[in-house]
């Protein structure tokens, strides 16, 4: 069921990396923030707690999908997972690459940044990118299929 | 394993509601958020990836009775998840009954404050606790047997 005027009913929510039925997985493309997704759910469900058992473990082993393939590919000094959909209250999982030049490390990315990230360092995990979500697309494939 | 000089390995971490032997529940006493509870996982863990499948369930499952069992008390405007670590890099999950009155409402708990909350409002909640504590109990207890 779609929600009027609900931004995550109504468009991606970012640059889609691989799309299930139930789930999206979404680069977030947040400045600063290369490594910056999202598994945004697909039905418009407000807290986490409203998805039954099954549906909840999809969404956590998707989620933990990803975090397994930016550990490998970028080694972040920290993986933040968080739901919070204050703003925008349709279940989505933000899955965030931190390392010790972000803008914001060690804060949360929504607190105040504390620096400018160094180009080179965005460059090398934008340089990244597409291996590493070519390996999140064939894993959440790989799962969808089990 | 306990990591020497991690804070979540040396001490609680907050008010224990409930401990079983791979997690404790937490009441976190931030300034401002009454109904502000932390999961802990016992083991010094980094990253949530690093937990089996089974584990990771059992997390979530008590991430989600807190989540639950705070909506029907406190019919918050929303519950916000995170597992974040950037500072105590050890498995910790963050579950925040938020309102629409709270210091930093809509944004994160983590952004600028934008108001002071109101006294009677921070004291309803607190008067919602203990009876809210039980019923995490019971219901973590209930899930540990099952």
């Amino acid at each position: 069921m779609k929600q009027a005027g609900c931004p995550l009913c109504d468009a991606a929510g970012g640059h889609i990396v691989f799309a299930a039925d139930k789930f999206r997985l979404v680069r977030a493309d947040e400045k600063g923030y290369p490594a910056f997704y999202r598994v945004i759910w697909t039905e418009h469900v407000r807290e986490f707690s409203d998805l039954g058992p099954d549906d909840r473990s999809l969404c956590m082993d998707a989620v933990v999908a990803v975090e397994a393939v930016l550990r490998e590919h970028l080694k972040p000094a920290k993986v933040n997972l968080a739901t919070l959909g204050n703003m925008v209250p349709h279940v989505h999982w933000h899955v965030i690459a931190r390392f010790d030049w972000d803008t914001h490390f060690p804060s949360p990315v929504w607190a105040s940044a504390q620096r400018e990230a160094p180009a080179p360092a965005l460059a090398r995990v934008e340089s990244l990118l597409p291996a590493l979500e070519t390996e999140m697309t064939l894993l959440l494939a790989r799962e969808r299929e089990a």
